[in-house]
């Protein structure tokens, strides 16, 4: 077993090397650390139009470090040139000596040098390309927005030993030609499926929900030309409550193509001229961000698939440069809408760029000023966020590139406790939890303390990933917290955690928030999961959820106590419902009672609602995790649990993506095959009989409950009666 | 005396009651307060070249919000139009609700409405202009950088009353098609006053050190073009060693005029060819901030006038879009060098938007993460600034818009004290002090505690202003350091603060910088005072100070002890010296030993030297405040002093600039003539013989000193019998 261990540890480390020595050969764009991802993240953020009007957040946006110096000390056994190319004004040191110019080359000579180059650039973000024979500029570059080097009164340069550094980085741009700010998501052609014609305007449908920008074919003519665009037909067609539009003045002699500037969410178009302009056919360019699909899921159950894929295409929609909230309105990063994009990608692209990008997108710079998106729970989500990043990537690199805008976000938060050491919404704190109708947003509200408590483990964790002696503060305060959750909100009358806490007295209140969280958080005991389940869970009594976002906790709670047949069923219900209403995406909010365009209302506009919500795949989520049952135990899947359940199904079959490559699984009532890349698997089944295969590793848990061992590179074929 | 003072304070009301009206008028630019003085200054800061490289600053550049909400509550009798540019793209509400795109101009109905503008630029600063026949935009908007307006469920915008919002700031940018990204000094075309040329060079003199752009006239050929500047002839004509230069390839089939892409310092080009380019003449775009002069001096001694017209004309050439060290190579803005810059302005051309421009650009934004410039001193030098500024202008409102970046930085000095409650130079602080061969930087250096203890007594004066209850808290740390000053550096033996303290420990050395700073700082008592001109300030043996930066508060110590005699030959020597040795403008540093082109070298390089130095015009501010006399006794000169010292001149005149104007001045050995705009003065005079006058006030305070008071707006002539 121990020998097997370390065969299976040397090929993820060499795995790992061959990565490291790849990357070396290949220069990438670099930059500081969430530097550019914070200046797209403006540039996107900033394309949000409401009926014809910019409309932005209502945070604090950052800003990049305008002047950057990036250094590296190389050793050569030859002399060797770089060509560097940079974005901004630059210059370029050897062994801290100014080379004439702004040189395209440099000669570095053979031996033991230190290479810097200064960047300044105030409309984008200071980048450096560089390559030579083995000089490439990668991660291993270091860079500081201060290098605090002075000359004294002698000419002597100061290198002071306090100047902070972090390591570069970079995000795949590897062309010299295009830096940074030239990135733009690709782009394809796409045509309608069916278009009505009628004297003064054009209805086209695109066939399903999509996004991208509009072309006109053929424009011509002089005067107004309307586009409204709809999710639904409903909205195409209303001039006056369309959420997005276009208006354009046309003054055309000739035929021309015109592409729409801003890509936009729609089914449908609408296109109204004054009757002097004509055009001769609408296509559009489908606007997408190119993350290939990794994981995979199919099952016996044919609406289950379509769920999944109508899943999957939502997910794709609103994953773009950011993992976005959903594609016709905000187009903003939320950081709860991010929070789940991100754990349904570790089970779809598994595209972790962009979850970094989304998270330093998210957190901006020092001073914080307010929670991010201004929502409590949001900063909390964060925390989550980086916690479940690390257990399913390993990344120890971007813990410690992030480390310091935990610190200096958690004390922030800290710095806000009522004297009871919890968390209340203080003026400017945004306290959301849920679009629910009556919700409670006063006092201390248990839901937060758990995410509070939650994101307090995660500084623990990273402290101790970084060797912060902190660790040990963080780890004791959310003991506490834990301790003070029960003390002050567990009502064993209700078997319960009650809703919040006013002016030091609990609330008579149980909504399901903090009681779901606690399941799959594991902070109840096995007599308060099964007392809360029926108290809480499944009691009617309690006030529905009706957001997919909160339905994906709450799902989660009911698989993570193994109703994986009951959530099934509600999948069915409430997904399936969608689709039998004609979805192609899922909607930001799905009520059952609702009836024809009302189902398009929200925030008190007519066709208010997206239907095109990333909160809305979280079926990919759920398989993933809780029927294929995949998930690691220890960071980067260096330890994993495969746990099916079939819920009913007849078969399923999955590939989960993890940091080494794909598990694959095939499920039925009676067989089980697994394969894994790398890391130590246990595959934990319920079965009638002893499960049975080839050089297996059974241990038998009792209660019919079986882990066998899973090594990385062989083909398990397991036989079983499931039940 | 109490009418005649009362009438005194509604003048000034009146007038400050005009100015407002007239602003109101006068729409300007607008944008969140310091914003564009960091922008700006970024784009000053990252124009210096040495020998053709890039030489950017080595701390940390900040930069702009890139996402701005303005507002205003207007009440209007009519409904008024109004038109709107903005840098950036932006929206316009009205009472909360959105008008449709990006309008030009605006309908707002009469009654109360709250107009709110909000804009994103990454490139430049979020600005607007507004104008209407009541409503223009000024600094009654209002700003932020995050509204945190949100939306909730029932489409209700929540306004959160922990917003924070400063007055907008403007610049006097009141063109609406030149937006504040558009800003540049003005040029005008000089002249050559000498042109040398060979076969292969031509060397050119502008008569005096100058700034701007060369022009090339009549450029033709094919080949390179080396454009050598020197503050010097030797500079100019010094390949290998002229700080700056531009090197041209140039390919002009037909002749063509060409001006160099950056303005540079020079008294002479010298341009060299490679033979096959050709040119007809050399000329320059003398680029310059318009600041026209306010205040005045003129003597009986014609080397003083010289010295007073050669400084002048120094600190206009380091007078640009900011106040920088000086011309030639920095070009950067230094807040030691711009401390005394702020001084000699308010003898001279008292333009106090540039002070407070310098002062936002030096002191960036949150977080702190070093010194300013990474000097310790140089952080007491801007809170120094802010004390002085408010002693000039009586600008409250600069106080309250940039109190909070005062206090953060106040905040992070304390937290870098030592057990004593000292502060020692702690990794990636430089300190500074002044440029002197062998200057201890160890320890706790008395100099900078007592700049330390000054800037607490800025942070509680304004915190009064403001109404910061923390101002009881700041004013007992000053006193505290105070008293530490004298209990850990005070020495009875030899009469003076010692220079620093090593682990504990007071040490031997005596050094001018604590001493003479107690002084004028009024921290001695008398005795101490009288002891210290004789054991430091007049000791020989004591380390000469050689720059004109430290020069400047020796002599404004000796002249704060009535030494004005000895300090007028000693300017006459120092600055007389390098006007003997050619000068045109005033040195970084004089050493009257060096010799010929010894004088230009400095930091290890022959022409390091800067010979256009802020730091050198210095006798503008002690001809001012020490010859004059004139100097405010509280906030906005609401009373002030006057009190002549002609140390050996026959007779001087002079003006010096104060908010409302003017005071007039002229000053023999027999009588005095003074009118002053404001405020209540006190003229004190020194006289043989009891002062005469048409109704004037006279207090004798004995020992032939007397007191007379100045009312605004009255021409005063005394005779007196100077001692």
């Amino acid at each position: 077993m121990k020998i097997k261990s370390l065969s299976s540890l040397f090929f993820v480390c060499s795995w790992l090397l061959l990565t490291e020595t790849a990357m070396a050969q290949q220069a990438q764009w670099i930059w500081y650390p969430g530097d550019f991802d914070i200046w797209l993240s403006n540039k996107m953020q900033n394309r949000r139009t409401e009926r014809g009007s910019f409309f932005p957040v209502f945070w604090k946006m950052d800003n990049h470090y305008v002047l950057m110096d990036f250094h590296k000390v190389v050793d050569l056994h030859a002399p060797e040139e770089i060509t560097i190319h940079a974005e901004g004004t630059y210059n370029v040191k050897i062994d801290a000596k100014l080379v004439m110019g702004a040189p395209e080359k440099v000669l570095v000579p053979a031996g033991k040098h230190k290479i810097n180059v200064k960047v300044f650039c105030q409309e984008a973000v200071p980048s450096i390309y560089i390559s030579g024979k083995t000089i490439v500029s990668d991660s291993s570059w270091m860079v500081t927005y201060e290098d605090k080097e002075w000359i004294d009164e002698t000419g002597k340069t100061s290198d002071i030993s306090a100047t902070k550094y972090l390591h570069a980085a970079y995000s795949n741009f590897t062309d010299p030609s295009q830096p940074p700010s030239a990135f733009k998501l690709p782009v394809v052609p796409r045509f309608a499926v069916k278009t009505e014609v009628s004297s003064k305007s054009r209805l086209i449908d695109f066939g399903k929900e999509t996004f991208g920008f509009i072309r006109l074919h053929g424009l011509k003519g002089k005067g107004q030309l309307s586009v409204y665009y709809g999710e639904s037909k409903e909205e195409a067609l209303s001039a006056t409550n369309a959420e997005t539009q276009d208006q354009l003045q046309v003054q055309l002699p000739e035929k021309r193509d015109s592409v729409m500037p801003l890509s936009k969410a729609f089914r449908f178009v609408n296109i109204v001229g004054d009757g002097n302009v004509s055009l001769d056919s609408v296509s559009m360019l489908y606007e997408y961000a190119d993350m290939p699909d990794k994981g995979r899921f199919s099952c016996s159950d044919e609406e289950m698939n379509r769920i999944y894929d109508v899943a999957k295409y939502t997910l794709h929609l609103c994953s773009r440069e950011f993992f976005i909230d959903g594609i016709k309105r905000d187009r903003w990063i939320w950081s709860g809408d991010a929070y789940q994009s991100h754990l349904m990608n570790y089970y779809l692209m598994n595209d972790n760029t962009t979850v970094t990008r989304t998270l330093y997108a998210l957190r901006g710079k020092d001073p914080v000023t307010g929670h991010i998106n201004t929502i409590m729970d949001y900063t909390f989500y964060w925390f989550l966020g980086i916690y479940d990043y690390y257990q399913y990537t390993g990344d120890k690199h971007f813990i410690s590139q992030n480390y310091d805008r935990m610190k200096t976000l958690m004390n922030w938060v800290l710095a806000r406790r009522n004297k009871d050491g919890l968390l209340e919404g203080l003026p400017g704190d945004w306290v959301f939890i849920d679009w629910a109708a009556g919700l409670s947003k006063k006092g201390a509200i248990s839901f937060e303390q758990l995410l509070f408590a939650r994101s307090l483990e995660t500084m623990a964790l990273c402290a101790e990933l970084v060797h912060d002696p902190e660790g040990a503060t963080y780890h004791e305060m959310a003991k506490q917290l834990r301790e003070k959750l029960f003390q002050y909100y567990w009502s064993n009358q209700k078997n319960a955690l009650v809703h919040s806490r006013i002016n030091g007295q609990p609330t008579e209140t149980v909504t399901r928030y903090a009681n779901m969280f606690a399941i799959f958080f594991n902070y109840f005991n096995e007599t308060q999961k099964q007392a809360v389940k029926q108290s809480v869970l499944l009691n009617p009594g309690i006030q529905k959820i009706t957001t997919p976002y909160m339905r994906f906790y709450e799902l989660e709670a009911l698989c993570a106590m193994g109703e994986q047949g009951y959530v099934l069923k509600e999948m069915k219900d409430y997904w399936g419902g969608m689709l039998k209403l004609g979805a192609t995406s899922f909607w930001e909010e799905y009520n059952p009672d609702a009836s024809g365009a009302g189902h398009y209302a929200m925030y008190g506009r007519p066709f208010g609602k997206s239907l095109c919500h990333a909160w809305g795949a979280s079926p990919i989520y759920l398989l993933g995790k809780y029927y294929l049952g995949v998930q690691p135990l220890t960071a980067g899947y260096d330890t994993y649990l495969v746990q099916p359940a079939l819920g009913g199904l007849q078969w399923m079959k999955g590939e989960v993506p993890t940091p080494a490559g794909n598990i694959n699984l095939y499920v039925s009532t009676r067989q089980i095959k697994v394969q894994a890349p790398a890391g130590m698997g246990t595959l934990r089944v319920k079965s009638k009989t002893p499960p049975k295969g080839n050089n297996i590793s059974v241990t038998n848990k009792g209660e019919n409950a079986y882990d066998i061992t899973i090594q990385p590179g062989r083909e398990y074929v397991i036989n079983y009666l499931a039940i």
